[in-house]
């Protein structure tokens, strides 16, 4: 696949953005080496790690459209960049959690490691100065994040469906699927497809028999091996 | 009513709850002139308010039932006690908005004074520790706050239909009923009925004409005349 880029359009805090020669209907996403966490708070550059999140998330969106979700993904171009279809991206972080862990413990008090009763879906409000604040479904339709209870409804059964199936093919490789953080988008047509990125940064894996985190949160907590982590995790999906 | 306080249970920021010698499913709650915001972090004594907030909730809490609100009241016994049914108080705190103001502008960015448009619902769980945080639905099944979706569909419905009650009855007071916390709790059959109190400590109201406020916002704010306020708002309903 032979692409151009035209101009960069977004740079965040793990990724850029670009327009393509070749497609107006396309971007072209760069994954960087940049570690953020706290909400930019705490900083890093770890060389190789935006190449080994292209290659994971890649592949867990591929295993996804095989199993019915669509998404942005048309294909991976490089070691660190990937083309995508153009959609305009849902301000909710969707995140989704099958055992407590990080900021719901603390925000309510429930006891690291719970598995909880059934998964839990959570809206946050994509909004760095307001630090992501956590949603109810009136905050979604008052705040115009979507334009209906119905897409509220369908985002929250698709969270559920990636995470059913995801759950299981992780438990094949050895890793428990804590949690992770998905954001979708509408593409021109106005269907709701998964968007950016599914990987070590957005997901907590726990080895299946050691709980060893294999994901940001060695980052965030500074228990460094951060590089060796994700290529486990890459090693493990591509097993 | 003749009844004597036979041992104190609980004293909350507002009020102390007794149990009384004559009735085994009654308690005592006696209102104080205690003052606080910002999760206690701001105090204050005001002489008489806990007087005023018994005479307002007690006219409200007898005109919501007069429409069909199941609530706690049983009677009013002296200038600052009622007597009210026992129940389990439901660990949530129902927030009814509609008018934007105060925490919900700061947490989503919504321009103070904006008119929601629709009812906005929130649930807040109702932990000092943990600074009473927002819960979407599942957290408040996951918490075991309710025992299942249909008691918190039905909690939301019957703060709704508060709150149009309400509106209509303050409007005619020439009131804006901005916003307002209420809580429920079970009593011994299992009905969720209203509990704790509606005044001007858990209602936002402004003059529909100067939008003056004349609730606790005088003290969180530090306006000052907060009696004249709360009578003012007295005064209103008994007109």
């Amino acid at each position: 696949m032979k692409v151009t880029k035209k101009e960069m359009l977004y740079e965040g805090k793990a990724k850029k953005v670009w327009s393509m020669v070749e497609d107006d209907d396309c971007y072209i996403v760069e994954f960087k080496d940049s570690l953020t966490a706290f909400n930019g708070l705490k900083k890093a550059e770890e060389l190789g790690k935006g190449a080994l999140n292209n290659k994971i998330s890649t592949q867990i969106f591929k295993m996804l459209e095989t199993k019915g979700i669509k998404t942005h993904l048309v294909d991976t171009i490089s070691d660190n960049e990937q083309v995508v279809k153009k959609c305009k991206i849902i301000p909710l972080e969707v995140v989704v959690r099958n055992i407590a862990t990080g900021s719901l413990t603390k925000r309510l008090g429930i006891k690291d490691g719970t598995v909880l009763p059934f998964t839990l879906v959570e809206f946050c409000y994509k909004v760095d100065e307001l630090n992501d604040p956590i949603l109810n479904d009136d905050h979604c339709l008052i705040l115009n994040a979507v334009e209906n209870i119905e897409e509220l409804n369908y985002i929250r059964e698709t969270a559920k469906k990636i995470n059913n199936i995801m759950h299981n093919f992780f438990k094949e490789k050895g890793l428990k699927l804590v949690d992770f953080k998905i954001e979708f988008g509408k593409d021109k047509d106005g269907n709701i497809i998964l968007a950016d990125e599914i990987s070590p940064d957005s997901c907590r894996f726990w080895d299946a028999k050691t709980n060893e985190k294999l994901d940001k949160d060695r980052f965030r907590q500074g228990l460094g091996g951060l590089k060796v982590a994700y290529e486990e995790v890459l090693n493990r999906i591509l097993s």
